[in-house]
């Protein structure tokens, strides 16, 4: 019982696939798309076109990128010392907001998971050990996200790196700044206490 | 600041212009993009563009159809004296679904705004005007949504059609089925008392 012709069934069968977007939520942005300017809604369809052509995986550290060896790998003004580890791309921005770290990083896409198969070979570990081979790299950081998947993933990770003596680092772990004792969970205050410092 | 590659930064911008679709969000879905096999993702971009190339409105009902006029319009099984007068394509789904109306539709896309500077012009008021001059309609049935600009859209075309001599109707308000009095508003339960009908 289809009312709505084939090309704009399509257009939304597209969009209700995305993650988190139901059937309603895609008919209205499908009915949206078709009341944009052809201009605007080719450039949307050029984007994805172009996006998933132009982008591809950076040789060095995995992250995305538009050439060969992503900006950050390619800078001369990064610390070559210190790899830091994320599980994703996203990860990367968050810390360079931060203004805080200058090495490189090593982008995972994914974590090791099981119950969905995803190993150690998923999600480039190997690229990291040949990374962690080089002369340079004296300690890397383990940025995983905090949950269980994470932790066993930078565990995991932390133990193959342990034959290449180089520091092997991560996150530290506590409450975070500007929330309220109040709210944090047992978990949390259990590792702020475990860490803390002198002041 | 921008870390990502340009071509992704775009399909991030891209998603972020839906309505409802917030900056993280775009970044999941273009991210999701990315993800996929090139063919699914090129047969997303494909399927914004041939829905916006393909569809059109119909040239009698101004709803969404691939042809010159919709299943709707050209089929032979409908009434062709009543029109039913919807201000979104999607009513005409809900409609349909109910399996309960077999007449034609009037597709109005919108309805009239004063704020949102959308006169009768701009929502085809006039093509229904031209259809009820024809000899076949008998009825127009008015069924914008019960909301301010729904029912003064719905009021201000009753008026038009007076001169047609048409039977000019609205849906009936009251209790949707199903629901409970409890938590019924007091404007439904007043339409629901004066609309009552006799067991």
């Amino acid at each position: 019982m289809t009312y709505f012709p084939a090309s704009l069934e399509r257009l939304i069968d597209s969009f209700a696939s995305l993650p988190g977007i139901g059937r309603k939520s895609a008919q209205r942005l499908a009915f949206h798309v078709l009341s944009l300017p052809d201009q605007e809604a080719l450039a949307f369809s050029d984007a994805i076109a172009s996006a998933k052509k132009e982008v591809r995986r950076c040789k060095v550290c995995r992250n995305y990128t538009d050439h060969e060896i992503c900006s950050i790998c390619s800078s001369d003004r990064r610390d070559r010392s210190v790899i830091c580890v994320v599980s994703d791309p996203r990860d990367v921005l968050s810390l360079e907001r931060a203004r805080e770290y200058n090495g490189l990083y090593h982008v995972l896409h994914g974590v090791i998971s099981p119950m969905n198969h995803i190993g150690p070979d998923d999600i480039g570990v190997k690229e990291l050990l040949v990374r962690a081979a080089g002369d340079e790299v004296q300690e890397v950081i383990m940025a995983t996200n905090p949950d269980t998947e994470g932790e066993a993933t930078a565990l995991y990770i932390s133990r193959l790196l342990k034959p290449f003596n180089i520091k092997v680092t991560r996150l530290a772990y506590g409450i975070p700044v500007g929330s309220n004792l109040e709210f944090a969970d047992d978990a949390t205050l259990m590792r702020a206490l475990e860490g803390r410092t002198e002041l």
